[in-house]
């Protein structure tokens, strides 16, 4: 990576005229100072981390003081119909699966490990009252295991790295968790077309490492990629920072294997990027959140890897700048173009005070993007990438802004919008919205936020004001907007401040209340305000089709 | 487009080092002579041409001549819980639609116009005897007409374009034709996004040149684009030139509005990159050829158009050398690769003679090629098309090669692709096939099969022998081989040398009998070789819960 002193200081001319010195010499490491690990019961403090073994990891005490789920939602009930966990069930999974894999708490002597951390959420937000956690080694085993649920009544939840942002991959009730970690094996790729076939419980950032072995990237990548797993990705539609030039899921996995609750295998793990004989079953699966089965291994076509990366931050003066910006961006990065992140003022502030150190740019501006370009061809990418900079600055649409010159500044420059997540928890806990908005209304909702919540009185800098600020970022790329309201406690004022205005907002704009995170437990009684009724009912068609019985992931999603 | 001399010399300098001039001298118009419209029987003659008004234009009396699809499919038998026409159904779709819209044939004196246009297929290979073709032009009408048929268990067959390959548009005994053509407005556009909301009926090349104007392109491009309608395009899940590139309708399409078979009205019209709200129903209808609903409208996600587009034309010694050169390809052009085509010389031979004209490379070579770039810098492009050539022509895996220098140029080495199929029909008939197949493995059935057939004593240069060749050609960046048998007339011992022969051996590889055509008539019996029980049970569910009358399209798909 190589930013011309030409460009780098133009880059800076404009804000910064009399400085000498191109910018990127300027450029600090962003985040110095590590994060403290806080054990509070904030829902977005720093969070659990899964360990080696799966599970999220914490003093098992503090983790017992989690709520539980069933009492932070009371309206839910469990459901009567579900069987409660007797020796005989037991027996079974244990004579199915090794003592490792069929894992106790509070119901025998056997227990081998606490599963404390396979009942909590990443955010510490959600906690079931699971007894027991399977972790079936093949698809085999997660047939024998949802065959014999579905016909005892059992109810289950299918849980990957238990990454999620909605509480959909831990139990609300005693459902049994069915933990993906075990099967975990790369079956085969091929480095003409590219495809992978992987199991379910591949952790996301092991396939993009082998893949970038083989010159080839996963065609999605997460904040959370070092713990959460492919199957769980697939099984949320997940979205991250490589839609914009990859596409989504939808597009880019090829086939599934997965088991329905009767235990019968869908066997759809085709490799071909085009096969039109029927219904494309596997789209169902893809963002279904394990409520119609669980995918056991997937199959996607994985792009080139791209051996130029360059990575742009920039300050600018308004929201109506960024949408300048990003539009430049399109029409002069065209195809290598990968990211384009937006960040408000606020958010880096927020990082700033939190880390405790010094950002890429000097001064504060209202809003940030960050600009990521990868493609084939180091020189032309970074001689597209001059010119738009230059247009940028000569149109005045960008005040300041830095180029990364290595990897390590690609890696800080990207900190800057990966990291806001965890610093918003730092005062006690976060209300966190993932919208999709049209991108020209796509801020606004902030600004009314936080005009809302100011003349309520809820926002102030004193301690009698729950709400500390409202800040917004997100994938301007594919205008989706990530709206959080740090708080410094969870408060039943701000909570009904903000909902269901700020759907209803959403909903009038013909947006999404949820853009990626799905929809869980906590977006489930929403739903309503993207999808019209005769959507519904099609989708609890076809819940009922496949899971009759109601056993897969109760109490969530639809 | 600009070849450098430099390049376009060394393209040449392999294979005719004596040969001074640079070799884009030497592009001539490839298909000079117009093909002579043959009114003949056969499957892939000069096909009939959809007319201003829709429906398929061609002499009458010759339209009568073809042979109706109930007598090449006997086994297939009209279904007697059906009702058959009435003055009483007549009398209420002529009441909600005008007459233009509620065309008649043969049922009263009310006929205005020839309806045996929309009876027939593209081919002229499949005939229905429908009496009734109706032309809504609105949702609310399609609602009106399937509410209407479905409570009166009239069979229908919606049709768009009718340029599909597998008779999946056009009735086999009485069904209504439901004909998408006066839905034909662009709804929106938003040129930051991206995103076009358009009518089903709505022609691709309509909303092609719609978007060119606005520096955007449809993400998908077919031979059929002058007729074929973007709702059907949709319901197809059509494939074409730009998957590549683009990735397939399951990542663009970002919404649809379809009507059950009960006149309910999915309003799915989604203008948003991302959307986890629930099971993406609309995935369901992509490439369920019109058996589950009809595509009224869609949403779809428009890449900006690129400004420079490079074509390159190669001759190569083998598949082997092929295979060596999209390898290159995707190294080397990476992100502004646009398409990848491989053509046998035998489909070349066969333009030749049947155009009567010259093609862009002298002398016979075993296999040719054509490659695309598209991307937004002329310069940068045509460094790497320069460098891949470079590299291509040094390394010994191309042996002769022209580049285009003007759009005519890049139209004309595209036809050399295109006009295949046309070219195919010359002798009487053809047997089509279009399969995914392993890349390496790709052109090993089409050697496969020629030596069959002649071994077999079917293929020979005489009139005796009813076969001519077997042509190999397809998008190879896509692993899609289309394998064609041009015939001297159908003969049932070619058809039992074929099938099911072929699609053993693409099942025993893993591959798809159909990769972009679909199932329609033609390829319903076999669907068994590409799907397991298991899949297709699900499926038939599918088409259950939606059409539980079944009729929309039968004696199709599944």
């Amino acid at each position: 990576m190589v930013a011309s002193a030409r460009v780098a200081a133009s880059l800076r001319r404009a804000a910064l005229s009399s400085r000498p010195s191109p910018c990127i010499k300027n450029i600090r490491p962003a985040l110095q100072v590590r994060w403290k690990t806080e054990a509070t019961t904030s829902a977005s403090s720093e969070p659990l981390q899964p360990d080696a073994k799966g599970g999220v990891k914490g003093d098992p005490a503090t983790a017992k003081s989690i709520k539980f789920t069933s009492d932070s939602y009371p309206h839910i009930q469990r459901e009567s119909k579900f069987a409660k966990l007797t020796e005989k069930h037991i027996q079974y999974f244990q004579e199915l699966l090794d003592s490792e894999s069929a894992v106790l708490d509070g119901v025998t002597k056997d227990a081998t490990e606490d599963i404390e951390p396979f009942n909590i959420d990443w955010m510490r937000k959600f906690r079931g009252h699971a007894q027991l956690v399977l972790k079936p080694s093949t698809t085999e085993e997660v047939s024998r295991i949802l065959k014999y649920c579905n016909d005892n009544m059992l109810a289950v939840v299918p849980q990957g790295g238990n990454t999620g942002l909605v509480g959909g991959s831990v139990p609300v009730f005693d459902e049994i968790v069915i933990n993906m970690q075990k099967m975990n094996n790369i079956r085969s790729f091929d480095d003409v077309s590219g495809i992978l076939v992987a199991d379910a419980g591949v952790i996301l950032e092991v396939a993009d490492n082998f893949l970038a072995e083989k010159q080839h990237i996963f065609p999605l990548d997460l904040g959370a990629k070092g713990s959460c797993q492919i199957g769980g990705n697939v099984s949320t539609n997940a979205g991250g920072l490589r839609l914009l030039r990859y596409g989504s899921l939808h597009g880019n996995v090829l086939g599934i294997e997965a088991v329905l609750p009767d235990g019968s295998i869908i066997d759809d793990l085709s490799t071909l990027r085009k096969n039109n004989t029927g219904y494309d079953m596997k789209q169902l699966f893809i963002g279904s959140e394990g409520t119609i089965g669980i995918i056991t291994a997937i199959s996607i076509q994985c792009p080139r890897r791209s051996p130029a990366i360059n990575v742009a931050y920039f300050g600018l003066e308004s929201y109506e700048h960024a949408q300048k910006a990003f539009r430049a961006a399109k029409g002069q990065l065209g195809e290598i173009l990968s990211a384009f992140e937006m960040m408000d003022g606020r958010s880096q502030k927020i990082l700033k005070e939190v880390a405790g150190t010094k950002l890429p740019l000097e001064g504060d501006h209202p809003f940030y993007c960050l600009v990521e370009t990868s493609g084939s061809n180091t020189d032309h990418d970074s001689e597209k990438l001059q010119n738009f900079l230059e247009h940028v600055m000569e149109a005045e649409i960008v005040s300041d802004g830095v180029l990364a010159e290595s990897q390590t500044q690609v890696a800080e420059l990207w900190a800057c919008r990966e990291r806001i997540t965890e610093c918003l928890g730092h005062w006690g806990g976060v209300y966190k919205y993932d919208l999709s908005l049209p991108i020209a209304q796509m801020y606004e909702l902030v600004e009314d936020i936080r005009d809302r919540l100011t003349k309520q009185g809820l926002l102030g800098d004193t301690n009698e004001h729950p709400v500390v600020d409202v800040v917004g970022y997100g994938h301007m790329g594919d205008a989706n907007l990530h709206l959080n309201v740090p708080v410094r406690r969870f408060d039943k004022a701000v909570e009904k401040s903000l909902e269901p205005y700020l759907y209803e907002w959403t909903s009038k704009r013909n947006g999404s209340i949820s853009a990626e995170h799905g929809l869980g437990v906590s977006k489930k009684p929403y739903i309503g305000y993207s999808k019209s009724a005769t959507m519904i009912k099609l989708m609890k068609q076809i819940k009922n089709l496949y899971d009759p019985n109601g056993i897969l992931n109760p109490y969530k999603y639809i």
